[in-house]
């Protein structure tokens, strides 16, 4: 097992080379120069969204998959970006001809998110009316504000209604956002490892990383874009974060007590053990390959995330959706535990909405989304083709576009309101 | 509840202030003018050693009672210092007539553990060599120096042999030393709350709160006593620690996702949620009362505990010990979880040691060690009374001095090293 977070080009991807399925591949832009108007009130202009697509869209265009990214994630989701790279990109094992989302079948599409410092723009970005970097002039950006960026992309695509949105951890919020926000863009949503809010427990976890960096002198209250940056606050955020992604299970097998370096104990107050060395080096690494700035907002964009806030419930809010969901969860996750998909399921099951669920059974904690590959590819596989079917009108038990679901949703929504009127 | 840890004057005994049972106490000191030598070959000369105790010693000398306090505690567990005292000691709702260690029973002792910063020599006291605070110069020490530090206040007290060691947290792996390290000093060990090591997740929260002291440019490797301390640094090492001590529960219950102040989204970076606030303020609030050079040093013991280190297996080390066992855990505690108690249980049972064990049902997590004192009392209560009853003489079954226990533990060492032989 190796312990990946959303996103980054992990130890596994390039300790187990794969050659990529999809080949060569190459990051591409899209320009919104009038921008969008943010739900936090501001308008941001203009917005570059970085992003990748895999296969081919079908000529009907029923066959497009948006895959979101998590947090520290970017828009190249799978192939290389040149025949020498010793990584492919971050979900490779899950993207490809075969592979859970197979680019035989389906054109999938990945983004860099609104706020992140890959392509998209984000904090680091350069405000045009000072010609410098936003910094925390940034606009605070949601994960509604994100799905805001992705439908725009969608769309230029010439995609009006998408196969499926699936992702795991932010990806899987963003995932639920699309189907509530744009119920008729959304023929299904793959749910994974995430929760319809974020918990205070995830919060003060994400708290912690924030104060980390803001307690960097180098980070200069986010300008420190001509200087060194806080790569000490941002390495500790880090390092909290790969806590909160492996399991305990996982921490004892790969780590244990094993002293790293040396047989006995050291007696001083040097690293000992190898845990501690393992985060420090995921902490330094990570400082390389990300912004500080975008990790207190998209950190920030998560911690808002509530679905049910603005309505009546959690259920009410996922009554407004149509798609159907898929929902996974795995055993080891205590950052977003299964107890968190089940109240998803539930909401959805109270609505009469079209919902599945499966939790994996594994060892590997929240990381477990990025590794279980080959017990999750039959479940996703499956699921996408059943949605398809129905879509297309291959026949799901006689319903056509998920309308039955959608009457019964309706019928218990009436139920409830009386209950609560 | 409220969310105390280790040794903190805690909002819970201060929001609803205890009169301090054992009324007005005062804080002692006892000077060891040649030190000790420490498990990592240094000497250190000379300690002093803080002290507090509550009850009297019986003629006998069969009713001393040692609590080991955790991370952040102090000698001061029970009483007032002064009558307008806002805060009685951290462990008053445990100490004092009529409660689960009954004064008018027991001489209770508490002291400062040896890297403390509460009068116990650590490394903000003076190294006598330089004039200067010692600083990183001061070395690295153990549970078993902490505890044979201890060892000498005890003796200093007139006391040969222990009622019992009691402690939660740090405070209950000193109670496992106790009974390991000197096996004819005590007659019982109350472990709660605690492990027979420290867990690679424990390490891995641990070095994250090194990893920002050392990262605050005002620690100057330790040399920080004339000028600022890191105060940002040991304050995210302190919003960690309360994560850690609080279940999902508790801080579901205790914040949820409410607002601090506001009752919308501010769309800023600032602070949003309760839950934030209540870190800042937790950590903030720490720097005014604890030694960031302390921390650093009283983590590094906690994450050298490893009871079994040394010996064939944890059971073997455990089968030095002489003493009555009475562990217990918390069913929400997920930094010493249930399991590491059994761990500890199966290794006793093995050798046939007198061990008791109960998992009290709560959802305040690591904290509930402090807060659990209603259903914790009526337990540990019977404890004391059937170990000192035997140990007197007052029948138990017919054992005098354990050595049933004991004789039992010989033959399943016998038949142990047979098996394995």
């Amino acid at each position: 097992m190796s312990s990946p977070d959303p996103g980054r080009t992990s130890p596994a991807v390039c300790a187990a080379p794969r050659s990529g399925g999809v080949g060569l591949v190459e990051t591409l832009s899209l320009e919104l120069p009038d921008g969008l108007e943010l739900e936090g009130g501001a308008r941001l202009a203009p917005i570059t969204v970085a992003y990748e697509t895999y296969g081919r869209l079908a000529p009907d265009r029923r066959n497009a998959v948006l895959i979101c990214h998590a947090l520290s994630g970017d828009a190249h989701a799978a192939g290389l970006h040149a025949a020498e790279d010793r990584c492919a990109g971050w979900f490779d094992d899950f993207i490809g001809p075969g592979r859970a989302f197979d680019t035989d079948r389906w054109f999938v599409i990945c983004s860099n998110v609104l706020g992140g410092c890959k392509g998209t723009t984000g904090p680091a970005s350069i405000d045009p009316r000072t010609g410098l970097p936003y910094g925390l002039s940034f606009p605070v950006v949601t994960l509604r504000d994100m799905v805001a960026a992705q439908r725009r992309l969608v769309a230029h695509l010439g995609i009006d209604r998408l196969l499926a949105v699936a992702g795991g951890s932010m990806g899987g919020m963003q995932a639920l956002r699309w189907a509530v926000d744009h119920p008729d863009a959304v023929a299904s949503c793959l749910a994974i490892a995430t929760a319809g809010r974020q918990s205070p427990r995830a919060i003060a976890f994400h708290e912690i990383g924030r104060q980390a960096i803001q307690a960097d002198p180098a980070w200069r209250k986010g300008d420190y874009y001509v200087g060194p940056a806080p790569d000490a606050g941002l390495s500790v955020a880090r390092m909290v974060g790969h806590i909160t992604y492996l399991s305990e299970e996982a921490m004892q097998a790969k780590f244990g007590r094993r002293l790293q370096d040396k047989a006995e104990f050291g007696y001083e107050l040097a690293t000992d053990f190898e845990v501690e060395s393992y985060l420090r080096h995921q902490g330094d690494a990570f400082t390389r390959r990300f912004d500080a700035n975008s990790y207190l907002y998209i950190t920030k964009a998560i911690d808002y995330f509530d679905l049910g806030r603005g309505a009546r419930s959690l259920a009410a809010a996922l009554a407004r959706a149509r798609a159907s969901f898929l929902l996974m969860s795995f055993s080891s996750d205590w950052l977003y535990p299964t107890a968190h998909s089940r109240e998803l399921l539930r909401a959805l099951l109270l609505n009469g909405q079209d919902a599945s669920f499966c939790e994996i059974d594994s060892a590997a904690g929240h990381d477990a989304f990025l590794l279980e590959h080959e017990r999750m590819a039959p479940v996703i596989r499956g699921f996408l083709e059943r949605v398809h079917r129905r879509w297309t009108g291959g026949g799901d038990g006689g319903e056509g576009d998920g309308e039955g679901g959608e009457s019964l949703a309706q019928r218990r929504r009436g139920a409830e309101g009386e209950g609560s009127g």
